[in-house]
């Protein structure tokens, strides 16, 4: 017998028809002999109308985030007494738990709190007495008894936390997608659902653009070393993919997957005197004007002037751009140029760290098909490169096919 | 200094609009130098939204009370969050309050709780504070941190609780209805808001059909001696209905109003052997098919039999004449009749108890209008009869009149 946490997105629980086949896939599995803690975030479109509500009264400028919290966590409590009444209608012993009755406690920092503390006694006396909880995801309680939220991500972050404490066997977030992909399937037709990946290749990825599981979800699970499985709820018959430590007594592949993002604008400043603060004198007004530095790459050039060249999401190049100017003017740069047509693309593996010329492959194939690369990163496990966009799916296809991810491993 | 417990029902903050009215009427009390504790229901149609999800899951037949107050105590929060950043907005320091941080201990009766507790001193530290705390009607916590709720007409409840635990100087009730009236305005021209009726009197015009406050709250403030005041959400002039104990010092008019009920129906059985047991032989049946029965007569014939006559909503007559028939045949009784096109009216007064001739005053008015009455039934402070409901709206104009209620008392 083992204890899984079965954790159920919005899409998920969008309607009472859809619960019940939520409520389906619990009794599945309780059904095989295991324990099942389920967690759930609010059904579909509920927080939507909450935040709209909260916008109505238009409270711009206040800090008014403590009822907010009070707001939203209605969403999620509403989704799990439907969810335990469901279950209980199937004939099974269920009953709703409040992020408070789970003792998730947080810190104070409203729609945004972190997870200080969870006392796991409670879940296992209910699971002891054969009752299935379904836990509100995404909220907790401050020391006060205030309640507070987790932020983006928050119920995958609930899930995970409770299957560290509950050291549960498998943490299952179900989503709309099969599980993790080696790319994104609407770009190369061969791309494959992953059996299996390991958390830093996730990071990667998650925060690459495969957005199936949120990043901090998945930074918990890699802390509190939690099995986590990405898997359908719409498709029953998929095992999903396991995120899980990496496995010496496995071979790994060399390459899990290729990650990308369109959407990208770089600038370039030119001809920068190359003396120390630079960087700072550059990025520092970006960053006070809250737009986000993607990639950074700075050559020295031989008369001693340096090119210093990031990356920022398209919709901020505009304003980048103007900030950029008025540095350029200040530092006495030579030149500003930029291109809002460029796409990021990354090659993501631990295999990497022991196979060389992951990278020398890398350029060559793309050279073969005539793409020039514009800029390169990389970590320990990835690859990233800058190309112009109109070049996106040509690379993936041809990355995806030259390290054979299409083809089922090991 | 007063403090004031004013509480706002479901109509008044049915929208974003409609809750900074209401924000606008705790701001007036707070500049004219008062505290304020406010109580609020679910927004609107929220409940009815939220009954219509449970519905859909289908859960005849089971258990699901705690999972409904789950799901049902979600509407006041959403309201408490809203109604406090509107405070906020308004530059007013205001905080959500949920009945469990109110510390508002119930019983484990699921959908029906009672309070078993109270204790004020969160809210009176947040009073003190200078901060206005936002109480989410209707519902409580059990003494396993469940949520529980109180039952119909609990955030009125929950609002006369709170007064009485903080000893607030009056309870405010914000209705639609401008206060309780002598009689229902829509039938009777002269009707008039009364400016001060005793609890006595407020519970026999609530239960009969004046649903202005529910019973239990007033049974409540009575208990507990809390001033008590009906006043309109959406008419700032009118200074309501003030409920509260008998004052010795003023002269009690008679009558202070005039309820009554349609949708009524009789029932008799002729030629009832009078012997006892013989009322629970026949309203046993009756309340076990959960047939509430509201007034009832039995007269003594000479030939030792008895006719039995009551009173239903006309909704049971026909379920309600059967089991009668049925009963009927068992107990050898010579004939069922009934009528369901009655009508009851009551004059309600403190005053009659120190005042005889109320009620032959009353049978010589109805009697010059030519309206038979076909039942009477008496209490200290109340007398009410049965009558064709054809005539209803000519018995309460006339009484009206006779008892001079469009006058402005005292």
């Amino acid at each position: 017998m083992s204890l899984f946490v079965q954790k159920f997105g919005g899409t998920s629980v969008a309607s009472i028809e859809r619960i019940e086949n939520v409520a389906r896939r619990i009794i599945k599995t309780k059904n095989e002999g295991h324990d099942v803690v389920v967690v759930v975030s609010a059904m579909g479109h509920e927080t939507d109308r909450l935040v709209d509500l909260a916008e109505e009264v238009n409270y711009q400028g206040l800090d008014a985030r403590r009822e907010m919290d009070v707001l939203l966590s209605t969403g999620e409590q509403v989704t799990i007494s439907l969810l335990a009444m469901m279950l209980m209608k199937h004939g099974f012993n269920a009953e709703s738990v409040l992020g408070r009755q789970a003792n998730i406690l947080t810190d104070k920092e409203h729609t945004r709190a972190r997870i200080l503390d969870i006392d796991a006694a409670f879940l296992q006396s209910r699971i002891k007495d054969g009752v299935i909880p379904v836990v509100a995801g995404f909220q907790g309680t401050d020391d006060s008894g205030n309640i507070t939220t987790l932020g983006r991500g928050g119920s995958d972050t609930t899930a995970v936390a409770l299957a560290a404490v509950l050291e549960a066997d498998e943490c299952q977030i179900y989503t709309d997608v099969e599980g993790v992909f080696t790319t994104d399937p609407r770009v190369v037709e061969g791309a494959r659902c992953l059996k299996k990946i390991t958390f830093e290749e996730m990071l990667e990825l998650a925060s690459q653009g495969s957005r199936v599981l949120h990043t901090r979800a998945v930074e918990f699970a890699s802390k509190y070393q939690v099995p986590l499985r990405v898997l359908s709820s719409f498709n029953e018959d998929s095992p999903g993919t396991l995120i899980t430590r990496e496995d010496d007594a496995m071979e790994q592949p060399i390459i899990s997957g290729i990650a990308f993002t369109r959407d990208e604008a770089k600038l370039t400043i030119l001809g920068v005197k190359d003396v120390p603060g630079v960087a700072s004198a550059i990025l520092g007004p970006v960053s006070e004007a809250n737009i986000e530095v993607d990639m950074i790459v700075q050559n020295v050039a031989a008369d001693m002037s340096t090119d210093f060249t990031f990356t920022v999401r398209r919709e901020d190049y505009d304003q980048a751009m103007e900030i950029l100017q008025n540095i350029a003017k200040s530092i006495d740069a030579r030149e500003v140029s930029g291109d809002n047509k460029i796409a990021k693309l990354s090659l993501v593996g631990v295999g990497m760290r022991s196979h060389a010329g992951v990278a020398s492959r890398m350029f060559e194939v793309l050279a073969k098909e005539s793409i020039n690369i514009q800029m390169i990163s990389t970590s320990e496990i990835k690859i990233s490169v800058v190309i112009a966009e109109k070049y996106l799916e040509l690379a993936a296809r041809a990355l995806h096919s030259a390290f054979d991810l299409s083809e089922e491993a090991g």
